[in-house]
């Protein structure tokens, strides 16, 4: 089973916008077993489209078409599939009233351009989007001879991705000839560069090239380094069996930097945690400006054990707000300063935070990325100072999640804290 | 002139890496005036690389190939190109002292399979790389009877630029016939969704069609919609003449929810206007969770004007650390306490606030993306309340750039004020 993709979008091919929808859909299908075979992107042209989608498929079995199924004159996808089908496009009315119902819900007034997207190919299957007004389509097309499907799914990132999870990925592994499921495990890393990951895995590294489990590395910027073992096995018990003993042997190597595993995160993780414990968190933030509170309440519930936080950006709001008697605002003791005070002002189990110099240029002495994460509960209070290399932005999010990993190591040993 | 861009790399088919070179390499092409064909990325294979590189340049003058010119066994472009023109590969021996020196000067010893970067189709020109082991290469073939050129870059993304804009791009300017330069124009609209502003500038999109001036939308999420203006023309005079009347009927139509041009953005926007007033400001978020002040202290400067803020998440930390009385924190009462009460505590020129639900619940009676904006200042204390779609984030980012645009709709208001 060959699977390619396909971007539309004048957009893209001007580099105006990056693409991330081929990466993520690669990404899915190789985790399934399938092949991924080539990706391209062409203009919103409807010739080029064409060319591209029948090219594909002369050595493709199934193509993924992501974009041009917007509203304007400029969407095409829909129109260009159904002159290769050789079909008329039809009003689905179960897709209009869709349509009708997600701007009700959102209060604005339907426009007739909306009511293009509910145009569908004679013969096409809707795949329903309940996240916007695109629908996704199945169209079936013979190629060479051959019955070929094409998908056609929204360019906007998070509805391509729930159209390619509901509909795509479940119809492509029911047409997958080879039985095989795919199992991946990954290990998520914070704290070392992959080089240095690679060389403590070495031996693994060069088993995996010739064993059943592959093993990779993916740099995910400030998500740190994710070590992704994968197997294909007859059935998920031979999977496992494979791939448990040599996840067991990388964790013995590098262990103490794995901070989640899958689909966990390091803010899922110590919201975990803070549950586990009946513990509660307050966050004061200087260079993070926000950053390290924003992620952690991604996650719906963090409201339980999320109190509040506080942004002392200027260091008069540091003196003043939160009382920081200490001189130097890059510091141990400010970072310990503020963690302490705000722990006390309200009133949580645990205050963590962030003092330090995001740069471009040094401050009172201080380098950019000299940054100092201070903790504060009943029982302890401690900073750790950290040097983050990187521009400006960088160093904030390296900050954010160095901050949130001390955090993290630091609920983790008052578990095993005998009580 | 037509370029086309080839990446290589089965970690790019596999969706392990993003791939942000192309990217880079679309949006300088198109802004030199050199139109981007098409795009492909293929694995390191040398039949589908020798394939795509053919086919590609059928329909293109020149192609940009990226990736496959590292040492290690899986690097293969520089054979297939060879194999393409029909010659030898030989050891240049400049290339060879190139890659000694790089390797002494960081201490490590050169192992042979990096001579095999020194190794150049016979006839094929180098671009010297300063910056690592792999040269670029500019190879002529035939394609259909016509010479065509093909250029290989590494695909270390510095590496890949720095050859790009110190050999590639001269000489595709060199080749190209007309020597029209491209200018672009990028109006930033939130508060419309693209086929509303389509509607609205539908007359000006017709036009655009056929003439000079072409007129695009980018729908960039929480960054809104994007209008993008580009024409080509002869000289930089006469592309202004041709744009801004066109821009000026644009802003005639949206400019209301137009908030930046070009390289601005809408934080830039509310800095350079509250050192435009010589203001400053504090921020009091909720459902944000620090996401509205993380994004104005990106800019380096952002400490003159952003004192600080406040996360009141929990409920209880509303009322007991920021005295907020209000029965209903999803309410105009609610936002406008809050952000009267932080602009008192930080003693600051404005505050601004947000208050709402992010969901994927209701709560309270109020359902996800109920959200309020308050703002706060010696004269005036009011708020806003808008009904936001999509998930969680999706509601925080929407709100976060809502709460933002309500405070620059004030600050501008307060410029026009008579004083």
């Amino acid at each position: 089973m060959r699977c390619s993709v396909l971007c539309v979008g004048t957009e893209l091919l001007l580099g105006q916008i990056y693409d991330t929808n081929s990466t993520y859909i690669s990404e899915r299908l190789s985790e399934l077993g399938i092949s991924s075979f080539e990706k391209r992107t062409v203009g919103d042209n409807a010739e080029r489209i064409a060319s591209a989608v029948v090219d594909m498929l002369h050595e493709a079995d199934a193509l993924i078409v992501t974009g041009g199924l917007g509203p304007t004159h400029d969407d095409i996808t829909r129109e260009v599939l159904a002159d290769l089908m050789g079909v008329d496009l039809e009003l689905d009315e179960s897709v209009a009233s869709d349509i009708e119902a997600i701007f009700a819900k959102r209060n604005r007034e339907m426009n007739k351009n909306n009511l293009r997207q509910a145009m569908v190919p004679i013969g096409a299957r809707v795949l329903r989007n309940p996240l916007g007004t695109a629908p996704g389509l199945q169209c079936q097309l013979k190629v060479g001879g051959n019955a070929k499907t094409v998908f056609l799914t929204p360019g906007v990132p998070h509805e391509m991705e729930h159209i390619l999870e509901a509909s795509v990925l479940p119809i492509l592994l029911s047409k997958k000839q080879d039985s095989n499921v795919i199992i991946t495990r990954t290990l998520k890393t914070w704290g070392l560069g992959e080089s240095a990951l690679a060389e403590k895995l070495e031996e693994m590294v060069i088993q995996a090239e010739t064993g059943d489990v592959k093993l990779g590395f993916l740099a995910r910027g400030m998500n740190g380094i994710y070590i992704k073992l994968s197997v294909s096995s007859p059935s998920i018990e031979m999977a496992k069996e494979l791939i448990v003993p040599i996840e067991e042997k990388v964790k013995e190597k590098v262990g103490e930097y794995v901070y989640a595993y899958d689909q966990e995160t390091m803010e899922s993780k110590i919201i975990d945690l803070l549950k586990e414990t009946k513990s509660t968190l307050s966050v004061c933030e200087s260079l993070t400006g926000g950053m390290v509170m924003s992620r952690l309440v991604e996650y719906p519930g963090a409201s339980e054990v999320i109190a509040g936080g506080m942004v002392t950006y200027q260091t008069q709001v540091k003196r003043k707000f939160l009382n920081v008697q200490a001189q130097d605002i890059y510091s141990h003791e400010c970072a310990q300063q503020m963690a302490e005070n705000l722990r006390k002002e309200l009133k949580t189990t645990f205050a963590l935070s962030a003092t330090g110099v995001a740069g471009p240029d040094p401050d009172g002495g201080h380098v950019p990325g000299e940054v100092y994460v201070g903790i504060s509960s009943e029982e302890d209070l401690f900073s750790e100072e950290f040097l983050l290399g990187g521009d400006r932005q960088r160093v904030r999010e390296y900050c954010t999640i160095t901050a949130l990993d001390v955090l993290r190591k630091h609920l983790l040993r008052g578990l095993k804290r005998p009580t």
